[in-house]
């Protein structure tokens, strides 16, 4: 089951090193906003209200790896393309980042759903991904 | 001379802290954007294109001050408003950003406009703002 | 009563935009870097025990101003002296930014002690900072 | 020819998320600038130095893969161990970050070694690294 999203991203100078280009680790803040875009689209809910609503702690990284082909600057409209794929207690997302048709950067990465552990607070415990948030990806 | 510009502004997680709210100085990153946001609207070219065009090596700020009046969060879509007005060699932007109507930051900053120095290659010295950026600034 | 505390940072090509300067809002990480060094050095602890040790849940800014006099670049050494202040129910920090004994930046910061509201949680509540906290600050 | 360099990183109130962990991007930033350490502990020289001598515009990253296996909070003070291998063209850094002797981060990254392309000016084409930059990682 793969779900996808597409949003436009303006580049901004916040996100450009003295190589006038992107420093590649505000790609990850980018593709970062992207996977939250893609689950408040298939939810109608903001994240936040998702992890409150599901008590969740968060979906944080387990692996990433990129690929930059491009670069980008400030002042460019890119786009960014998202899909989901769901396994039993962890998800995979890829992004395609383009400008003007070409790819820029492509990325894919691993997360895991997590809650707080009630046996050891202020520490984390991966879990399923809710079955209420994994059927909203469903939809035609 | 006043001129304004007013945005939409998703916060995301990327700018919150252990606190769940904004990291502050990601609304100083906001307000950057939102100055460059206000030239483009008022020349009708990107940031990059203006500065190649005039060729500026930027406009850094002198100054700043910001109030913080309210928290915001990841989800939250804010408003940012911001004018600008011009002196001499310098100009001033205000930045008020809300949410639901109500202020939570309030900025002032002073910035410079700035060329590379022929005597000095790579330092920069202040200049005044271009007229024909500047008048951009008039039209009703 | 003024407690100081100076550390050298490396400026670092993240902190760096396309003109090859420290953007500014990352002086402002730097800053709160500094803030969280002072509290520690006094304190003897890390700003994470702390606030677990006081139930603090940080010491947002209410208000700040920064002037900008020299730009620094990446590869910078540069030296950061904090001092802080303590009113009744908040606390004045001043840094000041310096390279090869030359101010580059000065900031002037009030911040306020918060923690969370019992009456409304997931929301925050100034409080006096802790006499056991500022009592630190009074070592000679 | 492998060349090794470790240093101790302090993990800032900045570099964490609303989970109170490290927001992965942080953690490229953080191996970026051992990165530049590394070079600059084999060159003698910091990172605006050694573009500066070699004309170059930077080592842009062409792919990086990281594994996150534990989290890191504000307050941790992280050992990065860091070393290169040099290819024709581009090179090869990893990155291991960890904290109590426990791995937290494993990164792998290649990098291009560009300069400012003559025939276009404004992009960058790769070259090999220079042989006099790369003679200095084969000291002892």
């Amino acid at each position: 089951m793969t779900f996808a999203n597409t949003r436009k991203v303006r580049i901004e100078w916040a996100d450009c090193d003295p190589a006038g280009i992107v420093f590649y680790p505000r790609y990850f803040e980018i593709f970062d906003a992207a996977t939250a875009a893609l689950f408040e689209r298939a939810l109608g809910i903001t994240m936040y209200q998702m992890f409150k609503t599901f008590k969740s702690a968060g979906y944080p990284l387990a692996r990433t790896r990129a690929r930059f082909v491009r670069p980008t600057r400030y002042g460019d409209d890119v786009t960014v393309e998202t899909t989901v794929t769901f396994g039993h207690s962890s998800f995979d997302i890829e992004h395609r980042l383009s400008h003007n048709g070409l790819t820029c950067v492509e990325c894919a990465e691993t997360r895991v759903w997590v809650v707080l552990d009630p046996a050891d607070p202020g520490r984390y415990k991966s879990q399923p991904v809710p079955e209420a948030v994994r059927e909203k990806f469903n939809r035609p």
